[in-house]
């Protein structure tokens, strides 16, 4: 099947890599905003997204790897009316209005589109769901990090004084160790996470006020236990270079006619690189959303919608033979 | 949608329990080898195995609390001609030959069926899939327990002078954390899991021969670190009466040009009851099949098959605007 890409920030780049470890995958292009020529890739050829808009582009698939905030809510409807595509949009308050956009597109023009691929949205959901339609009797809880967290990074390299940033969000050990035992505790937001900064301040810049400032910042750190270290841009870029991230989805919940039994359902993410992760998933369900296409299936769906033996690229009988 | 039970042993009363915790689902009978009359259920009503060979039975699901050595074989086959069914077949070896035998009675007759419900086979093999198509470079392993093993349990009961047994199976921890901190290791069976043996002896038997015998029995123990722990029967009815379980299974992979970025995902169950949480995963798809079956599919399918959606009782929209 033919592959390509729209966008060539970290997203992009992991697509590109996990695609060409994909047996069953050609990567046909990457397409981009800015000068194709500027666009240095691993060896697969650089389009404009113009040729993409005029509908040049011969993919099976084509994998939308702009951001949630403005590209996508434009683009996936835009795009689905001229091929299949998958994004991965991440603002979990807007997804059903972006899906019933995205459906209607790719429904009159009789493509498939899948939104929110990755791990949360993504993966993540998926545990949600398996874990509650098992155990209907229960209490979900979502723990995020150790990782980086981009939009708390930036929100920090908005201040005046800071020359850059990186931001961890951590999850509270014990409170995990609290839910793994089933001990079914209520956690407030300053239970479940605390948040570690990481600052590279100007020269002669207030760093009693920054820290004040990082600290008291409503949404994304007054709710929360935080730490601030500054230190020197050597610093952060030889120690914090990296986007690892991951996490853990977990559901307890009873059964037995007076509930007398417990279960844990745990689901945990360990991640070196978020983006490259999340372009692994996303490859995976353009290969799904290929196999569907051709069966047939039109329209959006989620990966709620999708069956899991169309992310493999073995057969039914394989799978059934080496892995059920 | 009406649900129907054959069989009554631990599997089939943890699916009359999970059935009735069910908002969508109504239980109309349990079917059975014994006399009904002999047969004390919650509440449900008792038929004979014999009404369900002459299609005397109106649920739109079967479910089939058989074993997989003998009775689900020719079961699961002989009544997919008759019903919608769905079982927890559990050998892995065979599941290919069995898939066979219960999709051409299903397709000849109209119905749909679903085998090797549960979680191994079940939860764990589609973990097994979700992570091998997400990182296609990486390595598998499955560990159980803490949990007992029947079979293993049954193994020592058979030999002479022992009166009653539990057997757990118990991870090795240092083993799990290896491949958790993505050490990639090659681990024997040894290295896996042990064994821990609580026998009940008759007055004077021979507890050093009993000993002997369990530690060298080849397959079952003779692989492992196994150790046997003599008790009276009220120490075994007191403190090792349950059936708790569980494991995990874990893929750790790379990605990256010169895969330098790892990843660990790991899906974890701890399980109070073995046989009430494999009902539930089996009540679970039981849900996915009269949906699918009202789509219009027929013939054999396995969890691979089914998109997690059908698992839930909640629509499509709700389940995009509270689990996406």
């Amino acid at each position: 099947m033919k592959i390509a890409i729209y966008g060539y920030g970290n997203l992009g780049k992991g697509v590109e890599c996990a695609v060409n470890a994909a047996p069953d995958m050609e990567l046909v292009g990457i397409y981009t905003r800015r000068n194709p020529e500027s666009v240095q890739t691993h060896g697969t050829p650089v389009f404009s997204a113009n040729d993409l808009e005029q509908g040049k582009c011969e993919a099976d698939v084509l994998i939308l790897c702009g951001g949630s905030a403005t590209d996508l809510p434009e683009m996936t409807p835009a795009l689905a009316k001229k091929y299949n595509v998958i994004d991965s949009f991440d603002t979990h308050a807007k997804i059903p209005e972006h899906f019933n956009n995205v459906d209607e597109a790719a429904k009159n023009s009789g493509h498939i589109a899948l939104i929110s691929a990755g791990w949360d949205p993504g993966m993540f959901s998926l545990n949600r769901l398996y874990a509650s339609a098992i155990l209907p009797k229960g209490t979900d809880y979502t723990f995020w990090g150790k990782g980086v967290s981009q939009g708390h990074s930036d929100a920090i390299r908005r201040i005046e004084g800071v020359l850059d940033a990186r931001q961890y969000t951590v999850p509270v050990e014990d409170a995990i160790e609290s839910v793994r035992r089933g001990e079914n505790p209520q956690l407030t937001t300053r239970q479940k996470h605390t948040r570690e900064c990481f600052v590279v301040a100007k020269e002669g810049a207030d760093k009693a006020k920054i820290e004040e400032e990082i600290k008291t910042m409503p949404n994304y750190f007054a709710d929360y236990d935080t730490t601030v270290h500054f230190i020197s841009m050597e610093e952060l870029k030889q120690n914090h270079a990296g986007l690892p991230h991951g996490g853990s989805v977990l559901r307890t919940g009873t059964t037995g006619w007076n509930d007398e039994h417990k279960h844990v359902i745990e689901y945990k993410l360990t991640l070196d690189s978020n983006p490259e992760f999340t372009a692994s998933v996303i490859t995976a369900y353009a290969r799904a959303l290929y196999k569907m296409h051709h069966r047939g299936v039109n329209g959006c769906v989620s990966v709620f919608d999708v069956a899991p033996a169309d992310l493999s690229p073995l057969s039914a009988e394989e799978l059934r033979a080496k892995m059920l």
